[in-house]
């Protein structure tokens, strides 16, 4: 069905949190063949979350809002659309009973009543997670579905009713992610481009981030046309794929290959500062892997935790290929590890006694019969921003050399990189 | 003026990203003068951007659209906009000079060809960190902005020409973030409940996140009436306000405490995995404090690194106040730091063979002369909010220590603390 969600929210509008509910009620409905046309906000305002609202039954079939349904004043979603439908707002038992019940109490005070009330007519929605009840109802050709905003009350309640439109939906869409790394967008493109133009089903849409590009394919048909073009891609890119899944990230490939290899591993970190590790330890079960990790984020760490000699770090700046060796050699020695990652950076805002420049990183790796390889990133980006692009370098930079892939990389990175 | 946002872009609308954009144009917008009351999302698609472009200049006087101004064939947006006004797109020398200048190249290529026009009359906005320039052009009573997609290159596009249209614009409101912590929602709510019904200029809107409520006091007149409210809150709330700014954190506070009592603090993380050093280190400087620091996820790390009894951890499981006081002695002992952290929990999705609950944790911290507190939490959320959830507490848990504040807080955490 062609959907709109319209988002109900000062806060949301305002800037003061980012729109989130919008992002996983798009994926939530895509995942369920309903495609997202049109996404707004408005504020806790009656006139203009009418107006808004207003438009949207108009163009719209499936409009999923989600926000302002609590007891205060400013909570005024239900009365908007039940006056844009021409319905009165009435009190629901059932409602009262579920949230009584929800909150282990006896007393229905006036918060209570208020969020008793349901549009006439309207299919009610449970919340396992809150007070406020979801509403369904239809009007014209349309059907609108109103949540609560928090998202978690939110999510798991449009996963519970959106299974209820499917008979309308239009023909469905699948669509699967490939994710690559270690290759530069341009050559990503080019390559893609001779895959696309001959391309009308499946679809095949790229999309840039840091060190990453991802192809999402779509096909209004079934999965082999998905898999053949997912076989052309493989042929293409090979190891340079770490994921066929949007849920499946570079760290969950890492762990793959290290139980596949049997490995463990160690790390020290200086101007990441335990983002590395933190990262792996995304994935459960890394503690199987993880050995001992050092964040040595001073000089006098360096020296008393890794044996890093002061005349090294004297001689050529903490954040150099002499200190990252250093660092990566009493790592191992100190861990008895298989492979290590050792990082240390400029990562501003101001450079270091040495003077190199703000986003200067040494990303130094070793895996047990595959050697060391130290390797230089120039990063542009602000103090966490190039902490976190040092955290994705290093992690890739792992990966290849577990795969012993070339670094296709240049050695500048911007924190940009549009296709 | 009356703003209003419109980002283009299919992979913001299919939730492929999210919508960073909309909150921080909003925020430029606000603290320029200019209130956001329309904000809303468009495909790449040239008929609902020309219809949702359309609907914002009949309603809003300062329309700030992002995206859609790359080389492709599906970036429309200065199409769609010169078309609604009734404008051609026209070739500009200076924009080519400027991208020949930015890409370092003699050779005009078709893209740059592309890239080059702007709609006929609009002012033209360099921009410093990409190809695609921005249009500013009026039309009506409306001021339409129109940037590139990208964070890096729109945002600061956008600061650069705000300021333009301040001699438009309606009175300022000045406004003022307070930050507090270590008070439970209800009872802030409570207390703030007097002081808002009294209240109709300064505004005071409160806002919730995990373990921290936030106040935006918001004036039409002039510094003076904000700062009545926030002696009034620094009266009611004392050291449990941690920041009077958006951009200071607690981590900054932290940093700010530690420099003042003279102490180095280390950290030794299980279930955190590095997440509190890293954040500890997202503030510039800390390395002055900042010493060793041990991520020991593994037992056996557990073991070697900070000599936890491996009787302790079989009688009371790797997650057990007696651990976390072992690893805590442990680490004092190796670093001699005058402060420390350590954090050891069930972050999920399984629990270890202690059986313990999912989310339980515990937080230990010391401060010298200030002596241990070792403290269980409970917390409700997947692995990732879990490991997320005990950062901040642990934070939290430790900036109460350094002022010997009582942890208002109850033992158990849920993700999604409304007020």
């Amino acid at each position: 069905m062609k959907t709109e969600i319209i988002c109900v929210g000062t806060e949301v509008l305002m800037g003061d949190i980012v729109n989130t509910n919008a992002q996983n009620i798009s994926k939530i409905a895509a995942r369920n063949g309903h495609y997202v046309y049109y996404s707004s906000v408005v504020g806790d305002n009656y006139s203009r979350a009418y107006e808004v609202i207003n438009i949207a039954i108009l163009r719209s079939e499936l409009i999923i809002i989600s926000g302002g349904l609590g007891p205060t004043e400013d909570d005024i979603t239900l009365k908007v659309v039940a006056d844009i439908i021409g319905k009165d707002l009435v009190y629901d038992k059932n409602i009262e009973k579920n949230i009584m019940s929800f909150l282990n109490t006896y007393e229905v005070t006036d918060n209570i009543k208020k969020v008793s009330m349901k549009i006439q007519g309207a299919k009610i929605l449970n919340n396992l997670h809150g007070t406020a009840h979801g509403n369904i109802i239809e009007f014209n050709d349309s059907i609108i579905v109103v949540l609560p905003g928090p998202p978690s009350e939110c999510l798991p309640m449009l996963e519970s009713c959106i299974k209820l439109f499917d008979d309308k939906s239009e023909e469905k869409l699948i669509s699967k992610t490939i994710k690559l790394t270690n290759i530069p967008e341009a050559k990503a493109a080019r390559i893609l481009g001779n895959i696309i133009t001959e391309q009308t089903d499946p679809t095949i849409a790229p999309y840039c981030k840091f060190m990453e590009v991802q192809f999402r394919i779509t096909t209004r048909k079934d999965d082999s046309h998905i898999k053949r073009i997912e076989n052309k891609l493989d042929d293409y890119f090979g190891n340079n794929i770490f994921s066929k899944s949007e849920n499946y990230f570079i760290e969950d490939d890492i762990y793959r290959l290290i139980l596949e290899q049997k490995l463990t591993i160690s790390l020290a970190e200086s101007c990441t500062g335990g983002m590395i590790a933190s990262t792996l330890i995304n994935v459960s079960g890394m503690s199987n892997c993880l050995k001992e990790s050092y964040i040595t984020y001073s000089s006098s760490a360096k020296k008393c935790l890794l044996n890093v000699k002061s005349d090294t770090i004297n001689k050529y700046g903490e954040a150099s290929c002499e200190v990252v060796t250093e660092m990566l050699g009493g790592l191992i020695e100190k861990t008895g590890s298989d492979s290590a990652i050792a990082v240390s950076g400029i990562s501003g805002p101001n450079s270091d006694i040495s003077n190199k420049k703000v986003g200067y990183t040494v990303i130094g790796t070793y895996i047990k019969d595959k050697g060391f390889i130290i390797k230089e990133y120039m990063f542009d980006g602000n103090r966490n921003q190039n902490r976190t692009m040092a955290t994705k370098a290093a992690l890739i930079q792992y990966r290849n050399h577990l795969l012993k892939l070339n670094n296709e990389y240049d050695i500048i990175y911007s924190t940009d990189n549009r296709c």
